[in-house]
């Protein structure tokens, strides 16, 4: 009966009028650049069953082996001492070679900023969270779902840039405005100039990709070798489970570790559909087809920096759509997260959902994920904010949304104190029985900082909330993510970078872009 | 640029027409009867930390005490040891005490049902979820909010007793429409008939207990003395925060120790307005009052089961409103486990939400709070469904987003197979490379208990979402609680118990029934 929150209030301890200087006043926001996780990651697995899932993936690489399309790829596979059957573009990798891809690849890689205090590091115990990236559509509550625009790119980047605890950006939404084979000059050059985090790109062929080295060469005025002396942008691979590798994954695999650049290597690993229907099936799967991506990029360049992506979950079996933040996904998550350390590579997770609309399944089968990823131990979420629709939106709203509950756990990440002082006994025996604490000594030195003050969810009670219009949360982030834009300032920037890379981009426009390779 | 769920058919792979048998047929909600938590206890604390609050706990205890508002309350204390200033009400009680209670309070507490089925073992890594209680409104999306009425307590206790995951009853909502004297007769008379579940009643003064005890016993069959042998029912103990016992409160203590019926002693404390502003000294508060009831509770009837209960959250500091699903909250639920575990009780918390609606920071703050408790190592969860606006409204709503998401940590809990056939080595072989795996036989043999059917969730793609109504999930859930209401069959009831409990609830109604004591 008790347990109602307007006992605050029924108790005549509803803070004193007057004391309007409570409102919390320090930025926190400082305090998100960079996260550590304190929890001791969770098992679904025993390490006997982690041993065995990971020697089953080097069997399935031994007899079975991955379809390469790529021949530049099969070549260095043969080079590099696998057996290559062309005929069938089948690539065979003994458990020697992925011994020695995993000897050679780094244990700590950091992404590098041209500002060092945006330096990322992403392994242990930190964790990186990087935007949606990929779909096709936008959407938002007032104008609803559409093709991507470029306009929308550039949205979401400001939306990037205006909260720390987004500390790479990503692909936000594809600007279907663009044609394909510039789409990535004006991306790139977008993220440059409207924000100072670490910059993400695709692997859609070796033109795009020198291009979109370039960018980033000039932007931070950096030699070519100083550029690939360390890790400033990342992508994501992903294989076409079951088992094959296609062009332009390849060729990202090969020209992303010849720079040194970070690749995300993640097999898509639906079970049921292009992955077996059990969860320790989808797993294996997926750890033999991101140990073949590994080992090509070792042979490549030995150390290039290669980053253990995981994304297993479950169809629907009556009707076959694909179903994020489900049991299964949060219990692959943490399978995932232990074979990672099994190996001893940084581990990529995503902030997922199948839901059409940024309403309650969205958030909670978005928490499903973002729990089961940062409490199997993730390094690198992509897709942490914005992301819908099974990844065929980006929504605007769910973007706010997603902030929200990521700047939630960067403050459960936060320790809590223990000292005698935290401990208040002071203060107990001051309030004493019956009595409140707002306005004693003890909460007046600490309440700026006690709490999280959110920016999304609503505290007033049901009559403030009633007659200040009755606003959902999605209601709610809508003007938010207005009001962000609207009050956004990039970042300076010195006008002969500018002048260099407008000059960069206009050249390679002129001389036809890099159309994507498939 | 691959990680989109509409691959799965982008692909080819969506399952083949005419495969409409591939619908999940397996009722896996018997599963959910007993649930077991595999995971270790999250830490926010070291042992040394845990050790210094339980010491400062027992501080409060020995210098400033409890004010105990009710004589009898006092009487016991006294004769069990502690020191009482009859001339402020304050009871002081030292260490020693406290050690001879938590040496003869049960560390396995397990609740009986009449059918030894639905019996609840509450120590160990065993999860029980009950609803929400003593929401004082009910509201759904149709009617909007309003006064609590019986018809809507009953329609709780239907919705609890249709669903598996739900397994002990609670208060549900009050029913405002019936008069206080006679509202536990008609509520523990309700939940006896609707149900076969554990009825949970609320400690409203001796005659309320005892004629709660009493129907109880007579829908049991039960001796006195039967019904004493074993924990039946449980009640919530909310200490008066700070350091405070008030009279209904103590008289609930000392009448469920005497019958050793299951107390949850739970301290309701936000820091920063009845609770110090920091987490770590509102959990000392809070363990301070706990051990105090317990100690009660113990002097009172040696052995009587105690749950170890905590609701520790933090106000808003701009407007004092209490907030729930915090980060705060996590960490002090993360916190008071360790406290719990520490003194060898079973743990009791809560699905806590500050939202006034049933919307997406009702999902992310109910999330939050369900993984914190969860993971925390929670027992018992009182408020696990229904409850909203800070516990001042029961939503139906809200309820069936609950249930999707118990039902959702319920096959969490359920361990992962990975045995060689569920790494499935075979199946990868026989699909091959870019095969799809819906008709191949390793799905075949799994496919009707691999995964997780939802009740709310919709994952059709967008045009169809579309097409069939563009609903969000509290749209469907609206749809949902009447259609589980729409087909609630009762379980079959003795004719002679039915008499019985009708005669005896007709018997005390025209003695004038019982007054809540305040």
């Amino acid at each position: 009966m008790s347990e109602r929150g307007d006992r605050v209030e029924r108790k005549g301890r509803r803070r004193p009028a007057g004391a309007a200087s409570l409102e919390p006043a320090i930025d926190r926001t400082r305090s998100y650049r960079h996260l550590t996780n304190p929890f001791e990651p969770l098992k679904v697995f025993s390490d006997d069953h982690v041993a065995a899932i990971h020697d089953a993936a080097q069997v399935i690489l031994e007899t079975q082996g991955m379809r390469v399309l790529l021949p530049e790829a099969r070549r260095r596979y043969s080079q590099g001492g696998a057996l290559v059957d062309e005929s069938t573009s089948m690539v065979r990798i003994d458990r020697g070679l992925v011994a020695a891809a995993l000897a050679s690849a780094p244990r700590e890689i950091t992404l590098h900023a041209k500002d060092p205090a945006r330096h990322m590091p992403m392994y242990g115990r930190h964790v990186v969270f990087a935007p949606t990236s990929g779909p096709p559509n936008i959407m938002d509550l007032k104008r609803g779902r559409r093709a991507g625009t470029f306009e929308d790119f550039c949205n979401v980047m400001k939306l990037c840039q205006s909260y720390e605890v987004i500390h790479v950006l990503g692909g936000g939404v594809e600007p279907q405005d663009v044609p394909v084979q510039f789409r990535h000059l004006e991306t790139t050059r977008a993220m440059l100039m409207l924000s100072d985090k670490i910059p993400f790109v695709y692997a859609r062929g070796a033109g795009q990709i020198a291009d979109n080295f370039e960018l980033i060469r000039i932007a931070y005025g950096l030699t070519p070798e100083e550029f690939r002396a360390h890790p400033r942008t990342a992508c994501v691979i992903n294989t076409n489970s079951p088992l094959q590798l296609d062009i332009p994954m390849a060729d990202g695999i090969i020209n992303f570790a010849e720079a040194g650049q970070v690749l995300i290597i993640t097999p898509f690993t639906l079970a049921g559909a292009m992955a077996p229907v059990t969860i320790a099936g989808a797993l294996t799967l997926a750890h033999a087809e991101a140990l073949a991506g590994l080992v090509l990029a070792q042979i490549v360049r030995p150390g290039a920096p290669v980053v253990y992506g995981s994304f297993t979950s479950n169809v629907d079996m009556k009707s076959g759509s694909p179903a994020f933040g489900t049991p299964e996904y949060v219990k692959s998550s943490f399978g995932a997260g232990q074979l990672a350390r099994h190996i001893g590579l940084p581990w990529r997770s995503s902030n997922a959902t199948a839901s059409n609309t940024p309403d309650a399944q969205s958030a909670y089968e978005s928490q499903m994920s973002l729990w089961g990823a940062l409490l199997g131990g993730c390094n690198f979420m992509l897709h942490a904010a914005g992301w819908l629709e099974s990844g065929l939106t980006t929504s605007y709203e769910k973007f706010m949304l997603d902030i929200e509950m990521l700047q939630m756990f960067a403050e459960v990440f936060q320790p809590l104190g223990a000292t005698p002082a935290d401990l208040a006994l002071d203060a107990v025996a001051e309030v004493g029985p019956s009595g409140h604490f707002f306005g004693c000594a003890h909460t007046m030195e600490r309440y700026r900082t006690a709490f999280y003050a959110p920016l999304v969810s609503d505290w007033r009670n049901f009559g403030q909330w009633t007659e200040a219009g009755a606003e959902t949360a999605t209601d709610r982030s809508h003007r938010l993510w207005q009001e962000t834009l609207a009050r956004f300032q990039p970042p300076a920037r010195d006008p002969a970078v500018v002048e260099a890379l407008d000059a960069y981009v206009q050249r390679r426009k002129a001389e036809g872009g890099a159309p994507p390779v498939s």
